[in-house]
């Protein structure tokens, strides 16, 4: 009995001293450049640390024969402040995931099923281009140009992680054509001619 | 006369230079990865950057004859940012600050009075042991397990300081015995047989 | 001709920019305590970037039925000062990754096969555990115990990565069993009796 | 059509992918320690991440002939989060930015005008001079005394840069004599004598 | 006399503080994560923090009529481990720095001279542009695509700085259409037809 | 017996996880920004992460009747890399610890004995003066000038530690006028008088 009361005082005195584990993300207030708020300790539940949504293939009916189903933090608030966010990448034949860069986070992925060429390029515009097996690794560090295909004739799906909780996704092809960044500023600083810069507006939605 | 004005305008000017030199917290708005939303620095006083909670003894009347009283955020919000939170340990005769991490921060220790061993593991298991007299620092990196032994037959304390405002405090026992974690889930995760766990759960208030 | 002199040049300038898109290590030289020295850009080849060896399952022929197969940076050189490490998790009927910590890193793991349950306690000692089907993902704060346990009865495997390139990993037992960490220490330390940690010293190869 | 709509679907998901590129600071709310909180994305202009105000001199009647006009998280919202600052130092012949620190940040100087002789001092107490012309440029490390000073019988201007958005300035003379330091602390922790202090907490209107 | 060596030891106390106010790079020994080995700071001069090279107009007889003069550590190694870099840009009449990112860093750009269209994308494909006037400042965030074209039809010139010593240069075309990435590659993960890409290939001196 | 081969592997596997719990400091080598390159795990001691330097009161006969003991990473190379040093401060009676900021961390203060003033000036040149008693702690943000005097009539002394392995320590009257700063330069960026300052340049062995 006074044992447990000794006990109860220190779990007490100890409990209080305020530590900051975790934070999972309150998506209703405003961000800051941390990352979000945090919901109160008391209201977080196991599953708030799990995500389900990455078991299942996302939907390759569309232009690149390919999906990215992210796990960021808008998805997945529990791994606010954590530095960390994952992602699946499906690849149906022929599968593509465009020219890309992550601004905030180096990536690692780890091939699932079927074969993926995978590459990226430096700022010194060497390549780095690999085709990896189920089970294979590769590490695309922050910021570069990078791309995944299918190079096989089955689908083929990867999990990437990043040491970010927003890393970022900036698709070439997106930045450029599926704006309004008009079409003389696109080609003055790419060296595409107008031409194949308003065929890509075109197709990607993109105006000016 | 003239120079007060062009003085006051320079004054004007450089203070609208707007720097965070510190963030005193708000304990009452929502935490976020980063620490807490700050209290306006108009509010904040000289007293807030002092904590006066460290110059006496804790109680040690428990079961660990010890006592940790932290100045961690929470107590002390005028660290809020700062990257540093200290606290005060307390050992009488025979007492033990039991096995424990700090998740989040580095420790450095300095031995007030009496006489101490303390150590850590490291990753590869190899064991840092020694026995401290006032005056002495030790420093404990990030995350290892590590424990306070009083080494003396007086009593001894210790000032310790982390490099982070929430290092966090993750007691072995505290986390194995004294909550809902099933029993089994115990025995299955550490090699400790179930009647140990039960009569440590029994002692620490744990269920399950 | 002209055009291609004046291109020339101007690679030439801009490849004198130099920078460090990455940084792959000569795990010959001393460690820092932001990683290892680079080997030199021009020695690079793709297959750095790549690591084979998680497409198999790991031994879990031994005491625990698991096997942790890491790729941080001492098996994977490619991903120094890129904040990313993996490790593949195997675990056999009954397998167990026993109570462990990540000092330095954040986990997020993702199931590739099997039912695991997996979970961590917080600094408040709060118990956040679930059983985790394929393709679910959890998430576990930096430094805090957590495990991982086979909750079928066919063989179970996951993908495991952590935002360092080095995230150290302390198993609990043998951080408490296996190294020459009196006894003495151990039992007064934790609330275990000398007789399970002479027995758990003995089965885990511990002196002392 | 098809294609649009298998695009518009791509496009969709992908923005679902919740990035944090910038910040921009709403700087009604309280600040964190990371920075302010976010105004959402979709109010943001390409204005907020131009600041005009740095295009013409400062008013450079006042007592030191100089002015520092800042481009800091205050004046300029957009750098939130973004670890840049960005400030114009104009000084008028026999103008001095007087011996300051900034608390937060490293500093580049680039000479727009004139002739500025800049230095700095080490912590090991060695001086770091050099007169700079237009075009050269300076580094400066965190936290360190420096100064720049009109070496020149023209106007001269630069603008300086800082890795932080909020880098502080602490002029040393401001901090000394121009607030309510008792002149005893004053003289008790400097070398002056008390007649030079209460001088110039004359001249820059301090108290005490 | 005694004052003297007084004051002498104490100064020989304190300079043993050991401080490392700034880390002057060694080019010639490895790179690490986190920069160049710093040369000793006995061998450090005042010009070391000096760097000249940003004073007149780079030369712009080039396919882009453009020039970036960069002062990153490799030509500027005094700003190393500081966090911050520099360069120059100069556009001739109709100039351009194409399209590109830097993976490393946010860069803030001060226009000297002339006029400057500038902007970036962010990773919602929004588009921020503006037109620059000299004084004017204009942020981009880390990572994202953006570029500079001169918008009047006099030369123009502008100062940008980075928070990285090593911010990194990725152009968008030579990263594509410069090296031996296969056309198959960049046709397969860009929307661009094949003869686009071998005519890029062609004039910006790609292979395959 | 199988099972200590099954155990050996299953330890053999693990301790080749590679992790980097600490890295203690090789003096001998060149610095780099993040710290000094590290001995070898297998030549580090229990003796390594403790210091005994700071049990006793430094030499206070000298010009400001004080001491300040550093246990950096140059007295304690165990702190290498682990982000805190510490110092021991002895004030005998009328001892002043002179205005000072250290340019790379926050520091907390711990009273050991006697009565100390001490305080720090903001940016916006507010005052924060406090007068702690013997277990009373203050906490001074990183880059700020701050000041310790005795308070009493017999000595004091207290424990720092900092966010840091190299804090730094700028004294401003060291930097001022314990060098070859020409007495012009000093004048011109203070507001003192030339009198004054070649006073003070000669009571501190400045010249210039």
């Amino acid at each position: 009995m006074m044992r447990t009361i000794f006990l109860l005082s220190l779990l007490f005195a100890l409990s209080n001293a305020s530590v900051q584990d975790f934070c999972v993300a309150n998506l209703k207030r405003a961000d800051t450049p941390a990352g979000y708020p945090c919901i109160r300790p008391i209201h977080v539940k196991a599953t708030d640390f799990v995500f389900s949504g990455l078991g299942t293939p996302g939907n390759t009916t569309n232009i690149i024969s390919a999906a990215v189903t992210p796990a960021f933090v808008a998805q997945f608030p529990g791994l606010n402040g954590l530095g960390l966010s994952t992602a699946r990448l499906d690849l149906a034949p022929k599968g593509v995931i465009p020219m890309h860069t992550h601004p905030g986070a180096s990536e690692v992925l780890y091939v699932l099923d079927g074969s993926i060429t995978a590459g990226f390029v430096s700022s010194a515009n060497a390549v780095y281009v690999q085709t990896l097996k189920p089970g294979q690794v590769m590490i695309f560090p922050q910021g570069l140009l990078h791309f995944q295909i299918n190079a096989g004739k089955s689908s083929a799906a990867a999990i990437v992680t990043f040491n970010s909780a927003s890393p970022g996704l900036q698709i070439l092809d997106f930045a450029l054509f599926a704006n309004n960044l008009p079409t003389e500023l696109v080609v003055g600083t790419t060296f595409l001619d107008a031409t194949t810069v308003k065929k890509l507006k075109g197709v990607l939605g993109g105006t000016g």
